[in-house]
């Protein structure tokens, strides 16, 4: 089943905004068995609009739209699709009381613009947006579909999720089982993963797929089975999943759901009864914003001390200010000291704290951008560790977090 | 000028990587006055390329591909646009020193798949890419140009930075003059804004354009003018510029160069040398996270504590515990014994303080999912807010720590 997805906004064209919905959206689709065959970006232009609709309505089943069907004048997509499909509009009291629901919740008071997008088209279904104003649009023509919804991406993401792929995998059912699994490796680039696993690739059965998605500091494999039967699918995934076991013994950090570091750290914690919290410098709140991000994470995490300057790290931490100047603060010594001092300051059994040059500047010879210490530990073990990442900020803070959260899974999961 | 950008890869169909590529080519290119009219991103099967290449050369004037040109099996760029042009292949030695150049430099041994990358298309200019083994191919026909580069980010950029950008200057100049500005307005959702600015918008000459880009908590305005001199582009954005400063006085936050909320914070502390920390209880360290992303924040970014127990808001912090009881975590009292708090912790002059329920659990009839309160303050002056947010928990973060960092530009821009 083919489908392609348009985004539709000049900001998408100018680069005033990554467009990172449509990666989303071709991972979702493709988990289900959906093959996303084009993706098109085109500004808010009536003419772009209907060339683009236009065109992939002939290629694909299935046609995804996102954006510009917001309030605002730019906003032109409903009335392009009217003009495609040859439709009026009405007015909808199913989503006029969504949007007095959401605007009452929030304490916003409604506003004309806002009532205009109770107006829908006729020749189209309602799905009803519970996460925003702006209503799902579904159009169907000759046995196609195009679906348009808001480009606000948590929007996007809860009409996904909750309508577009259920409603999706239930008109256009297919034959085809799919079976997957996501294995999270450490310690291996992805070309040195690649060739790691190039003979177990080969000899994949050919309606079986193994996919690399490396995220920095690791990486994730996707392997899937699209199958004649669920039993044979689930079988497949089965087999293949222990060969990668015994091809990558160590190197694997868990197997199962389709679960972020983040969370496995939260299941771990969880079984065992244990709390946490971080002692940050260079990853300056990360760690703990990515373990917070997770719903119920208040029953396992009790907090963090970003600790930028020197003087929060010896004051509140508790790190001998002698070591500071001895060492320096990017030290085994000073990285160790934090992860104690968090145990002691936010009353956690475990710890992960980091320190490091995330760069651009205040590289050395000795101790270039890019050199992180981690340390992490569990009750009274405790394991610490240098890296040398890169040179870019952002992924020196990324790679450095991802790693931490890694370590201590490690840690965890010795006990 | 007309440009498109068609991305070539199978990877980036099903999600396994934002192209972050061609959001970047996008402002490089509107920043020299080309527009970016659609983006293509396409799989490795060549009818797909053949088709995207071939519409793109009939609406653009310059069509720049990236992707698909490396060494392994699945690159197929090449042979497909020497298919499109009808042209063979020959041996080039410019391209093959650079090849060995570049191996010799990197300690790595050539191999007969990095040699084939020596093999160029006989009907183009070949650019060569310094900054990796595949060459940039430069194709022209009926006056229109397509410039095929590899998809690796820091090479793009290279070329397009040397290379391609200078050239399609000196090739194609443009007589349109583009020139933009971003305003951050705080204090309006997207569309009470939209109706605020009806008649403005009404107003607008009609080579100028006005877009809005929400986030959660605030909207970024973008006002465009494309006109025939340079001189013309920017006194249109400047006088329209004053008029939007009228019409939504003190709701402006900035309005210049197009700067995050942080970065703008930075600005400011650094420009009244003041220092800043953060006590985080719902927001879990992302207000760090965030302040910490921008590069050189160390100058002003002493620390944070992420008080998610109570334990940790009182120890650390110093809230009264007899105020935790009496009020509970998410009440006046304590945001601000909180960000009081944060500034004896944290040795520093400025801070913000959150406490809320982000949900999705924990609410209470008084108290539903959502209510937030955020305490700022800069020396001895503190302001706290109460907002009621929505259900969803990375919304509530989010929109917390906008308004949050918010709070503070408030505060500093009357120091």
């Amino acid at each position: 089943m083919n489908v392609e997805i348009i985004t539709i906004g000049d900001e998408l064209l100018i680069g005033q905004v990554v467009d990172t919905n449509s990666a989303w959206m071709g991972g979702q689709l493709e988990k289900e068995g959906f093959r996303v065959i084009r993706k098109t970006a085109v500004g808010d232009v009536e003419a772009d609009i209907l060339e683009a609709v236009g065109t992939a309505m002939e290629r694909a089943q299935i046609v995804l739209l996102t954006g510009g069907i917001g309030p605002t004048r730019d906003d032109i997509t409903r009335n392009t699709l009217c003009r495609y499909f040859d439709s009026g509009l009405h007015f909808s009291e199913e989503v006029y009381q969504n949007i007095l629901y959401l605007f009452e919740h929030s304490g916003r008071t409604m506003n004309p613009l806002t009532r205009d997008q109770a107006m829908v088209p006729d020749k189209c279904t309602i799905v009803c947006n519970r996460a925003g104003t702006a209503p799902c649009l579904w159009f169907e023509r000759g046995g196609k579909a195009l679906i348009a919804m808001p480009g606000v991406p948590h929007e996007m993401k809860w009409l996904m999720t909750n309508e577009v792929v259920p409603r999706l995998k239930q008109a256009y059912r297919s034959h085809v089982f799919i079976r997957h699994q996501t294995i999270w490796v450490s310690g291996y680039g992805e070309s040195a993963l690649a060739m790691q696993l190039e003979s177990f690739e080969n000899e994949l059965p050919s309606f079986m797929k193994l996919a690399y998605l490396p995220q920095p500091g690791l990486v994730r494999l996707r392997l899937s089975a699209y199958a004649g039967s669920e039993e044979e699918a689930s079988q497949s995934v089965a087999r293949q999943k222990e060969k990668l076991h015994g091809l990558l013994a160590g190197h694997i950090l868990s197997a199962g759901e389709d679960k972020a570091p983040e969370e496995l750290i939260g299941d771990a914690l969880l079984a065992r009864g244990l709390t946490m919290g971080t002692a940050e410098s260079c990853t300056g709140g990360r760690i703990a914003s990515m373990i917070t991000s997770v719903a119920g994470s208040s029953r396992y995490f009790t907090g963090s001390v970003v600790a930028y300057g020197n003087q929060v790290k010896s004051r509140v931490l508790g790190v001998p200010e002698r070591d500071l100047q001895a060492y320096g603060a990017v030290s085994r010594i000073v990285v160790e000291h934090m992860a104690l001092g968090a145990l002691r300051a936010l009353h956690c059994d475990c710890a992960l704290a980091t320190s490091g040059l995330a760069g651009p500047g205040g590289g050395t010879p000795g101790k270039p951008v890019g050199t992180v210490w981690i340390a992490a530990c569990v009750n009274d073990r405790i394991v610490s560790e240098c890296y040398r990442f890169g040179t870019i900020r952002e992924m020196n803070i990324s790679r450095t977090a991802n790693t931490a959260l890694l370590m201590l899974l490690g840690l965890l999961n010795e006990q």
